[in-house]
């Protein structure tokens, strides 16, 4: 059988799933459904919207997905709301621009030019709250500075939280998308790197707390450079190339985290 | 029969069939399969992978979900392999913008943080093919003034291509989300109107020509400001909401394109 000949047949409840899939967002997006909700049952679905068990669950299928709903297991288990993540968002956005031949030099350039934007509006709105929130992630670092995950988690939460103390959420996940989008260095893993990537977020941070936006820019766009650069000279494959799929990141770059003096 | 006692059936062959829908996109990615290139009929992909019918079929629709194979019918069909577009990527960013409460205001400013960049980016790189590519754009506008459809069509494309003159992927596709996540005015289609947009955008296209970065970056602000200016003053229960989702944004608004004089 052919693929071909396989398309009518699925075709009909994929449109149909989809139909369930987008009455859900709907109610989401209008508040009719909020997150944490539970959806009602399989057997509710089915007879409430007239649809076959097989069309109602490749539409919760579908729903998951997107990281909308997430399926619990257990007795009082079913359907419930959840805030997607920007984890898909990333993946789609990897493939395209994977697929249109981005280079490293074209993500380097776009981080370049959007760091200073965001640097600019946390140094004109991050809180007191939102400096706390950054600071406590380079000091988990100074404390951990031997447990590589820990690391590399609280490296990438110091430029999300940065991006959100910009009190922009379309800004704020531009930056997020771009951070993963980009190569994420295998970083070496040992306490002295760590130690320097901790120094280098709190001169950043410091910056912004002091509202001296020239600076945290220079600080920022230095830490941004140095990275690259360590990139382009010690992986030239990969710089010349494409922008590696998230999935591989690990496996593809031993490149290390920069350091920059400022 | 509830969702708990559902999943454990379920979740067992989407994992399957993510990972099939993993292995063509890595595939893609590391270009061992090209745009166009045709993927094996279901059976000989139920051999190759050794997974039932029912999992193919569906590893085969998340990538058609994904936009990265489309299913042709008739006797030479099947999955070919193709290029995402940027659609279901607008989808889920709507989502999470939208979960997130964002207003109109955040898009806005987000809008006119990053045009400039575009614009200057354009001004310094676009080649003569692609002020032609703009510039056709505009034309076919005053050519068919009365053709809402083709307007609203060109006028997107005006703001698609000036994103590509950029000659960046990632600023390209930035340009490209943010316009698809505000709201669209739905214009009032006449033929007036049209040639308005025309001759802003041409008054845009003729600045990014010269290489007048000034010039293109105050007309294009001042379209983008005339064009919230009416959307908060026409629609404050929109503007003082949220984002609309993609799929309604034809019912909720009826606030007209704006007409900005520079």
């Amino acid at each position: 059988m052919s693929l071909g000949a396989m398309k009518f047949e699925t075709l009909k409840p994929v449109k149909a799933a989809q139909l369930i899939a987008q009455r859900v967002r709907d109610a989401v997006l209008s508040g009719e459904l909020a997150v944490g909700d539970r959806l009602p049952t399989e057997k509710e679905l089915i007879k409430q919207l007239g649809y076959s068990r097989a069309v109602v669950r490749e539409g919760l299928r579908l729903l998951e997905s997107d990281g909308l709903i997430h399926l619990q297991a257990g007795r009082n288990g079913g359907a419930v709301i959840s805030s997607p993540n920007t984890e898909r968002l990333v993946s789609s956005l990897n493939t395209i621009l994977r697929l249109q031949s981005t280079t490293v030099a074209e993500v380097h350039e776009a981080q370049r030019l959007i760091e200073p934007l965001v640097i600019q509006l946390a140094c004109d709105r991050a809180t007191v709250e939102d400096i706390a929130a950054v600071r406590r992630t380079i000091e988990l670092i100074e404390e951990n500075p031997g447990d590589k995950d820990l690391v590399l988690e609280q490296s990438n939460r110091f430029h999300t939280l940065l991006g959100e103390a910009a009190h922009n959420n379309v800004m704020a996940i531009i930056t997020t998308l771009m951070r993963e989008v980009v190569i994420q260095m295998a970083y070496s893993g040992d306490a002295a790197e760590a130690l320097t990537i901790a120094r280098i977020h709190r001169r950043i941070l410091d910056a912004v707390e002091a509202r001296d936006v020239k600076a945290a820019t220079r600080r920022a766009l230095r830490h941004l450079d140095a990275t690259e650069c360590v990139m382009t000279t010690r992986e030239p494959a990969v710089a010349d190339a494409t922008v590696v799929p998230l999935g591989r990141r690990k496996a593809a770059s031993t490149a290390r985290v920069a350091v920059a003096k400022d």
